[in-house]
């Protein structure tokens, strides 16, 4: 999964803080990633605009400079939260998907795991959500149509082959290298028998033996309808490996693995394509926090060490996490929706202390 | 909600255990109506088929008979569960959603209350999920085209301004009847801008006053994206009274409510029309543990009590509620899902000694 590492003289690395409370996690993650700059080639930063914020004040959630050096400046990123207005609004559109689509970021990896204050135990919860990035409900293929009866509205969902490969082998991979080596295909093809059942054929098909129960590679493949895969993670989230499954799905699945694990203050993503990848806290703006100083640095800082590790900068990456764990294991220096009192900085200063040391 | 009941001088129950467990728990929910009997009119059962079994035996998973009956003789009916084929199967489609489309049981009511032992405690979890039962995705309107890059497949997600306005009205009428007063509108508008946008603005237009946050009728509207709200019912479900959400999202937010109390094998449901009421427990056939009699029967035997009080024999359904509270609350005569080892039949006699008592 990682990029070569070695062509690589310089590392440019792109933020977008967008909306809220991302622009003060971001910079927690910028000060993570200069904290391991011993391990990484010449580090530059460039600060991009995107976000609800830009949309009013430029007419534009997503303004063609910052793609534009994406795509000709960057190695990687590191996107914040983006606010979304609570009603529709003529001409706006989520940076964010359109950013995955726009960077072909196709695989959206999102590890949720536990970390226990006994360090022998093994975690908990220690699972990776494999969510497809580019399409099903995501591609917003809406249209509003008025008749007799009022208005009907209608949506596309699109799942493709091609699509559905391409993030079973990535979702494949990853089980591979785990040790419980065990991939569950989230779906709902009892009702979508043709869209999800597309999906879950062509990533059974990754291994080479479609549609045969069992093992590959001693990958064991196995699957879950959406609804009881939620009641599940609840219920017996132990059950759960590597789960692969379509953008909206994936989007819900990760939301319930993370309220497992104490909080989404603390679930990192990429967004990772072939070329590009782009680290993601999975929370959002939380305009009600936001400005306090109090939000949770530890999901954007360990976005980024995903992103170094994707890169293939492991020991800059394994340096973080452990700082991040090294923290959160003792539970004394944390963030309101941890259940501490200590603020952004005070959290941040902590890990960079730990990293340092 | 409840319809008239004066007229009635028999109450004709269509009976469809379908698959698995079904059989095994309709029984027991057959066994409830007839120990509250004296509160009702003179109750006749029939006995119908539908399901997987069915289909592979006669090669329909719905028989034209069923849905006759249904529509000519019953009053209302109780469904169990039904088994899905794993992967497509040539003319077979799921015999729950073609029933609720054919009999046009647009509102999928579905509560979610805890019973504790304390009972001077007010219940830790207390909601009721009103799911859109008729389109989004399940209008089941899919199509394969085979490309240059693969196959493709697109699901078409229809949300009509009618079907939404009826969903909402029953959410707010559902929500102005209870203590509490609050209804949450789940949807995923920052994405569906169009579809869930039209789903939002339909509900919010019930009350008479479109757009605006606030009370109407006493009732609080609010609302929440889905993968938001799934994190919050783990989180604080206490947050939740009543959340009305379209077809697929209700589905999920159902199963994710479920875990919270325990066990999927106590949720009942009504799937309910202007003019039929059809019992169902929410779990599943239960493939797992089909045939072996120690399936949960307190969900069916909640939704027969959930459709006589839709039909306005409320005195009857209290019985049966209260009976059933009175065996959970003492956590004594358990089935295996809720941690005992009892089976179906001294949970339901359990039960049915308590209704007569
Ligand atoms: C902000 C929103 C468009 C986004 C999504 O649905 O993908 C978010 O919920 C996420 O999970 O990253
Ligand atoms: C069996 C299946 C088609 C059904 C659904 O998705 O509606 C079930 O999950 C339910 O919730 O009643």
């Amino acid at each position: 999964r990682s990029m070569a590492t070695s062509a690589r003289q310089s590392l440019t690395i792109g933020l977008i803080p967008a909306d809220g409370i991302g622009r003060e996690v971001i910079p927690a993650a910028r000060e993570a990633i200069l904290a391991v700059q011993s391990e990484l080639p010449e580090v530059k930063f460039i600060d991009l605009l995107a976000g609800w914020e830009t949309f009013t004040r430029t007419g534009t959630a997503l303004p063609r400079e910052t793609v534009q050096s994406l795509k000709e400046e960057c190695d990687c990123a590191l996107f914040g939260s983006v606010s979304s207005p609570s009603r529709k609004v003529a001409g706006y559109s989520s940076p964010i998907v359109a950013l995955r689509k726009e960077l072909d970021l196709y695989a959206n990896i999102r590890p949720v795991c536990s970390v226990s204050a006994d360090r022998t135990q093994p975690p908990a919860v220690d699972l990776i959500v494999v969510r497809e990035n580019t399409e099903c409900l995501y591609v917003k293929d809406e249209k509003l149509i008025h008749t007799e009866n009022g208005k009907e509205a209608r949506a596309t969902r699109l799942i493709t082959e091609r699509a559905s490969t391409r993030i079973g082998k990535i979702a494949f991979e990853l089980a591979k290298a785990r040790s419980r080596k065990l991939l569950t295909i989230i779906h709902k093809s009892n009702v979508l028998s043709v869209t999800d059942g597309l999906f879950r054929e062509s990533v059974r098909a990754v291994p080479g033996l479609p549609g045969i129960d069992g093992k590959f590679d001693d990958v064991t493949i196995e699957e879950q309808l959406v609804d009881s895969a939620v009641y599940r993670l609840f219920r017996e989230p132990q059950i759960f490996d590597v789960m692969v499954a379509p953008n909206l799905y994936g989007d819900i699945i990760s939301d319930a693995a993370a309220a497992l694990v104490g909080s989404l203050g603390v679930i990192p993503s990429i967004n990772a394509g072939d070329t590009f990848v782009m680290g993601e806290p999975v929370h959002g703006s939380a305009p009600d926090i936001a400005g306090k100083g109090i939000a949770n640095p530890v999901a954007s800082i360990r976005s980024a060490a995903l992103m170094l590790r994707h890169l293939g900068y492991v020991s800059a990456a394994d340096k973080i996490d452990k700082a991040v764990d090294d923290t959160l294991a003792p539970a004394k220096i944390l963030t309101a929706d941890l259940g501490g009192k200590h603020s952004t900085t005070e959290v941040t200063d902590h890990i960079m202390g730990l990293i340092k040391k």
